[in-house]
Formats: C-alpha cells, structure tokens, sequence
C-alpha cells in the first residue's frame, strides 16, 4: 500500500503539495518496545501508523506512567510533531506496543503545508479533537470512576484489541497503563480470581467471566 | 471596542470573510452564576470574552463537577460549538463566574469560514492545541499530585486571578472546581488554617502565608 491511500486527505491537497509531502515522507520500522519519541527531547516528525499498535503516555517525576492514548493502523501521531504548534505545551511518549511500520512527515513539511491548505489544517483539528476527546474520557475515568470498574474496563479492551481472553502482561504493564502501582493492580486483580471473573498465572491474565467483568465496568 | 479588534485572526480573512462574520456574530450580557452552554443539549456557538470570566466544567452522573479551564478577555471558546467538529466527543458546561459579555459566533458561520480558510482553521488548531494543554496539565495534577498540593495551587491561582489573598468562596465551589467533596476541602482547609497558612471565616478564605502555600504547591 502506498502513503497517498494511506493519508486521509490526500486527493484534496493540490498537486504541488502532493510533491512535497511524497517528497519529505519517509517509512521507518520500530519494535516492540521501542521509544519512538521521547517528549520535548526531539522533535520526531507526524508519525502514520501503517501497521502495528504504539501508545502515547505521559510520565511523572517519579517514572510513573499512565497511557493517554493508543494508535492503530491509520491513526495520525499529532504530538510527536508538537515542535511545529507553539501551544502544544505538554510532552507525550511514544512507544511501540507491537512490530510497527509507520511514515514519518517531517514536521516542518507538514506545518508548511497546512499553513497553506485549509483542508489539511481543518483535518488536523479533526485528528486533535479526536485525541482530545479520548483525554476528556481518561479524566472522567480517573475522577469518576473506581479502580475496580476502570481495571474490568481495561482489561475488557484489552482483550477486545488483541482479540483473545488470554492476555499476556503484567501486573506493572497494567499498571504502567493505568497509572497505579503494581501492588495495586495485584490486589485488585486477586479479587477479581476470587470472584471467578479471571485466573492468573505468570505472564498471563486470563479472562474468564466476561459477562461479570462488563457488569462491573459499566 | 470592536469585535474585529477582538478576533485574533481577522487581518487575514478576506474581505467577503469578514462580512460574513460581522453579520451574523452577535453579542451578549450573562450574569454571574449563568450557564451558557448545557453539554450536548444545545449548540450555543463560539464564545468570546469581552470582558469578564467563564468557566468549563465537566459533570459526573451523580452531580459532581471538575472545571476544565477557565477563559477571560480575549479567550475563546470551541467547546460550546462542538456539533461543528464530529470529532469532538464530549461534553462541557460553560457558566459565567463574574457578569460577562461575549460575543457569539454561529456554528455553522464559524465553519463555512474555517472549510475555505487557512489561518482560521490553524488558528481554531492553536485555541484546541491550548485547551488540550490545560487538559494534560489536569490529568498530570489529579495523577501525580496530592491533594494538598493541589489545594494549595488552586488557592494560589484564585488569588492571583482575583488580586487579592481575601477570597470570597465557598468550601463546596472549592470543591466543585476540585472534583472532591465539600468534607474533603473542609478537611484540608483547617489543616491548612492550622499550619498557619489560611484563616477561616464564614464566605472568606484568608491567605496568610503565602510563602508556605507556594513551598507546599511546588
């Protein structure tokens, strides 16, 4: 597959942009686990998902981690470019969940071109918003809802994303996601295997209650 | 003053753009404690802020309130025009924290003019870009901050926005700015009055060391 089918406002940029945005991309391979862009460190470039999984997570002082968003096939990384808005006053990480291959548009080409282009500049609210959108959902979990119903829903999208009941991961990966301590996910996950919703062995949470574990997250 | 002295990016619209703009943006007093825009149940339009204050808040099911951010002069507000972008998923409440006059911009008039231009639709990117930023920094706060020091931020703030260190509030609008109950600030508070810090009286928080109010928020 090509980059034009991949960008989604390809056919409405002009020809001219078309040459300079074909001219500027570059494809690049990561691997799982990889950091592909470390806050305000670099400036990396608008990254394009063409197959893989990365996540974006902001970290504390402390190393503490807590995932704001995920990127599939197709979605567009603004923030990994936040070099190219002035107000972008925030650093995101960027890491690879799975073998990766993405293109990368230079931030300066980008910000060339929508400068220029309406289209372009009015998707790239749209793409904003949508990320915006998810970190509105995440404030309404951490402030509204338990631990125990944010961990079911979790570990529910977990399983729906890598499309299998048997999840391998840890207890400080889960963690790392959420943004609690892992003594904390242990605790919370025990309760659930006493309650019959999973079953635990190393490296693997198993989901086996599934009707109870949406009941809870709802 | 005019509104075309308000709107940052009116000198780069077009002539026809601008008269599309003046005649159909509108203005409008509110009064302090009016809520301006309901969630999804309406779409009020862009807000400027003439003069005055407004706040964004988010709702929980039972009734509980976080604010989001706040706009004074020369701010404006996206959020109140959300059926403009599909992407933005969400909901927030506007309401007025002092007697405030706006400007209102149409939806549909502000998009019709962002699809054709380029600065106003990198501009809108900018105002999104800035909220986000405010957004990221709450979620940093409520993560990685206790809630002394979030309190004691929150007092500092007021006073600056307010100019004075006498502030007339309540513990439960404290609260509601906060995210946390009234008993929880209550608490706080009197710890705080017990350090030394504040001094407590009926409608009033008195800051009364702010040094130690800025070495525990830092």
């Amino acid at each position: 597959m090509e980059f034009s089918s991949f960008f989604p406002v390809w056919n409405r940029l002009t020809v001219q942009q078309q040459a300079v945005l074909s001219g500027n991309v570059f494809s690049r391979k990561v691997n799982k686990g990889d950091v592909i862009h470390n806050g305000d460190a670099d400036c990396t470039g608008l990254l394009l998902v063409r197959s893989g999984q990365l996540r974006a997570f902001i970290l504390s002082e402390d190393g503490r981690e807590i995932t704001i968003y995920r990127l599939f096939e197709r979605d567009l990384c603004l923030f990994s470019a936040s070099c190219m808005m002035r107000s972008i006053q925030f650093e995101v990480t960027i890491e690879a969940e799975k073998d990766t291959e993405l293109w990368v548009i230079p931030a300066e080409t980008y910000k060339q071109l929508m400068d220029e282009s309406a289209p372009l500049a009015n998707f790239t609210n749209e793409v904003m918003a949508t990320r915006f959108s998810e970190v509105m959902w995440l404030v309404e979990q951490i402030m509204w809802k338990s631990f125990d119903k944010r961990l079911a829903a979790f570990l529910l999208e977990e399983a729906s994303i890598e499309g299998t009941n048997e999840l391998k991961t840890t207890h400080e990966i889960i963690g790392n996601h959420m943004g609690n301590p892992r003594e904390v996910v242990t605790r919370m996950l025990r309760y659930f295997q006493n309650e019959g919703m999973v079953k635990l062995s190393r490296g693997t949470i198993e989901i086996t209650d599934q009707k109870k574990l949406e009941e809870l997250s709802e």
